[in-house]
């Protein structure tokens, strides 16, 4: 069955021009990672590759199998592995994203009705459980235990992730420990995983390895606190997503977390009406943004951000200076100042 | 945190006589089977084991680990690895099953209220993802690529197999061979990986490999068709379903698929109605089982049943006989003749 993920130049439409610099350094690695990708979500059941092409179509930036093949090409690795690899990465990224979509009861992702809108939860579930598995097979292709023991034990913290999430997604109680703790599993832990495997197909040693995981998991935890933040200040950008999108679905994120416990009696009120028992009226979020302003809490995000974002910078330290280097640096500013 | 999933004697209240023989010839390696589960099922995040074990503990016969460590003791293994195999392989069946119920909407599951019931289809899908994770950590620690191989393999085709079974389980065309794809893909694979790997353990040569995996996969294919005739046909049994469940839940099994191809133009009206278009009223069970009756069609499926018990018991034939593939044919002949 033929089925388009990218248009006919290999560049995904949706890619920032912040990534343009990666992109030229690792293009023809990330078009063979499309190709696997689109091998890989074959089946003679017709609805697997109609849900996967609609959500993999849509899903961006491959920014984590972007990450792979630049980790790998950081440690000097010329090998083919690093390709598949990063095409299992993505369809673990996939398979959280349509559970995701469920668990929350999304009807958009990047401006598109989302695979449980148009095929139903049900599928979304079910080809989600899919990619996870094929996810898994491009591994067992490449017979390392290794990489194995890295994603099987990133998926484990990514799920766990998810669990403390819906435990602690409309608690008003949750801790800025909590909160921090819940994305790293969420978002840190495979962006660390991605870079990781760069180190391990390169045969590295363990420090270097070591340090690649560090710039991943400090990168992706930038990169969720930059999106809390720019979804409650930036109107347009690139992330698929309106303003106040999190505040309507009554997520709380480290801006509202901070805001809370900064909050007097009845502020702390206002985000107990408007995100624990959802009780949303016209206005609300206009309240919620100047109550985030007055107590400078998506500044202090942002700030966070970069203090995750130096951390992942000083990981690449050890690693010679070079394009690709330069490449990873521009992605943690890229991460941070998105459009702040 | 403590967690029960089984009677202090280690043995399930809810595993039928019929399984009596195989336990006592593996009911030490069970019982470790049982330790490994509860382990790792373990997580700071307390939701995931109160779930895991609510299904764990309803979950039942064991019969798919039974499989794995019998299939060992078969090949005269006498090492270690495959009891955390076996949980592996638990695992993923129990993954399976939380997300079955979600898409089904099941209430009740072995006559307990499902988790997605007491705890919603968020953390049942979560908690789902979860335990698939933790069923490739116990396969990493194992470290054969092999076994790998064979259970990423099953789970895709599982999944595949849901998705196939998700677009043809309210279509009245469905044939009787497609079905049989369906539960092949459902059930039979992860009974023939269970089987597979007890002799991947034990290093027997492909020969005996692949009877085992065929012995599994056409148990299991015996064992769904005698539980789609017992749904129409039993009142009492240990499946811990009420009869007419699968009519009520619209669920097109191969009595219904037989009945459909053999009715006349009223009887097809009745089929679809009742199952494509779920309009059911008082009686229509009792007319459903009076179609079935009157096309033979459970007798029909009961006999395909014992056709792939036949080709399983065949299979064992190339064994040393003795108490283990004794057990091994008793399953067979229980999978089939349970209740009828």
């Amino acid at each position: 069955m033929a089925v388009n993920v990218l248009p006919k130049d290999g560049r995904d439409s949706t890619r920032p021009p912040a990534l343009d610099f990666l992109q030229s350094l690792i293009g023809d690695d990330l078009k063979q990672v499309n190709r696997v990708i689109l091998e890989h979500m074959s089946s003679r059941v017709a609805l697997i590759p109609e849900l996967a092409s609609h959500i993999i179509a849509a899903g961006g930036k491959r920014l984590r199998p972007m990450l792979t093949l630049a980790s790998a090409k950081l440690c000097g690795y010329s090998g083919l592995r690093h390709v598949p690899l990063a095409a299992s990465v993505e369809f673990i990224h996939t398979a959280t994203l349509l559970h995701d979509d469920v668990v929350d009861g999304s009807a958009l992702r990047r401006g598109n009705s989302t695979a449980n809108v148009v095929w139903g939860n049900q599928a979304s579930v079910l080809v989600g459980d899919f990619l996870f598995s094929r996810a898994f097979q491009l591994m067992v292709e490449d017979g390392s235990v290794e990489v194995l023991r890295i994603l099987a034990n990133a998926s484990a913290v990514i799920a766990e992730g998810e669990v403390h999430q819906l435990i602690t997604v409309s608690d008003m109680a949750t801790t800025e420990e909590t909160y921090l703790e819940v994305i790293a599993a969420k978002t840190g832990a495979l962006f660390a995983a991605a870079c990781r495997i760069g180190a391990v197909v390169a045969d590295r040693p363990a420090a270097e390895a070591d340090a690649l995981e560090r710039f991943g998991a400090n990168l992706g935890i930038a990169f969720q606190l930059t999106d809390d933040a720019l979804d409650y200040a930036a109107p347009g950008n690139d992330r698929g997503k309106n303003v106040g999108d999190d505040f309507r679905d009554g997520k709380i994120t480290l801006p509202v977390v901070l805001a809370y416990q900064r909050g007097n009696e009845s502020e702390r009120a206002f985000w107990q009406r408007t995100l624990e028992r959802m009780e949303q009226a016209p206005g609300d979020l206009e309240e919620a943004k100047s109550l985030l302003e007055r107590h400078g809490t998506i500044r202090a995000t942002v700030n966070r951000a970069r203090d995750y974002g130096a951390i992942a910078q000083e990981a690449l330290q050890g690693f010679a200076d070079g394009p690709v280097r330069q490449a990873l640096s521009e992605i943690v500013e890229y991460a941070i100042e998105r459009t702040l």
